[in-house]
């Protein structure tokens, strides 16, 4: 059984978009995992990796960390149902993968990053405080008075998405990582927050709905 | 001959972005063509093609417009050399297509828009003005005094090219539309400035280089 170290928050509850891309991945492929919790401190979980972050697998004595590093792996140690469908689509990924990492999360983060404080363990508090501010410069009570100013941004990303799915199912015309990918961030987005970001793309919610019940999760 | 209607300024100059994607597809694809110049406020030029923007393809006597509209109509009628070389590679290059279109272009406008402005014709220029201060809420001198203040966003944008670029001579991989559609803005920038925004990504700028010497414009 492949294992997952895996961020966790409060409540056990699993936010990272990057371990839900991982998760996805391995859901998708039908491969049986089970997951180690991490929080944000506890960095030295993580030794064994070489590296301090999250999403990392163990498969059968094999580590591999960094979520499309997992991704390539998988798909080759076990091909079928493909991520990367037909030749070329890999590197084509590879792109939305950054768009994804880049831009989206850095207009989504600016409205949702105080949801996520709100749910992370107490002993990590003063962590996720301090590498938060120290990254947007400024307080999160800052933040969290810019949420308002900070959603037209968020929203001219999501009408992006919006135009790229108009009169296809899929981000790629087919199903690819590609898809997954965006998966992982909007998990990471409604497990903390009830806010109704995609009242205003219906192709992005209705691709958000199928892909949780294709999915399952 | 195929005709071309395509943007013009100041001392016949040709800077349109989606004007360059065309001329890059029809140089790629080897199909002579002639240009039509339009100004800005030309718009009369193109009432045959019932709407008011370039670029606007005449192949005898088939009108086109909108630059994916016409990639998609010449990789139809004129397949070789491909723009979409494998199956679901022109899905995924309308993602990249629409990300030059908002993520790249709206990055780089803020920085470049009083180049343009410069080398815009004296009767284009009260058009050119109008139309860019509504959509940015600014006079274009509160744009030039924000400059500098707006580089680090072009930086961010160049730099998310440069980490897709690391590793591979093209976008996805093999060479498709989605390098056009990029070479297309560099022109756009090029056309009317000298700054070297490209100098701390050397691989986004080796690119550049090969493109131009690729299609040879």
């Amino acid at each position: 059984m492949i294992e997952l170290y895996d961020l966790c928050l409060k409540d056990d509850l699993r936010i990272s978009p990057y371990c839900w891309r991982t998760k996805a991945v391995l859901t998708h492929k039908n491969l049986p995992f089970t997951t180690i919790p991490v929080s944000f401190t506890e960095k030295d979980k993580l030794a064994f990796s070489g590296q301090d972050r999250v999403p990392v697998i163990k498969d059968n004595g094999t580590v591999v960390n960094d979520s499309w590093a997992i991704a390539k792996y998988l798909e080759e140690k076990y091909p079928e149902p493909k991520l990367f469908p037909t030749l070329g689509i890999r590197e084509s990924c590879r792109f939305f993968n950054l768009f994804v990492d880049n831009t989206v999360h850095g207009a989504l983060i600016r409205v949702f990053v105080n949801d996520i404080f709100a749910h992370t363990l107490e002993k990590d508090r003063a962590y996720f405080r301090a590498d938060r501010e120290k990254r947007f410069g400024m307080t999160l009570e800052q933040l969290a008075a810019q949420r308002d100013a900070n959603r037209p941004q968020m929203q001219e990303v999501l009408n992006q998405l919006e135009a790229t799915l108009a009169g296809q199912d899929y981000f790629y015309g087919q199903f690819t990582y590609a898809d997954l990918c965006l998966f992982g961030t909007f998990k990471w987005v409604t497990s903390v927050s009830n806010e109704p970001f995609l009242d205003q793309t219906p192709h992005v919610r209705a691709w958000w709905e199928r892909m949780q019940k294709q999915l399952g999760l």
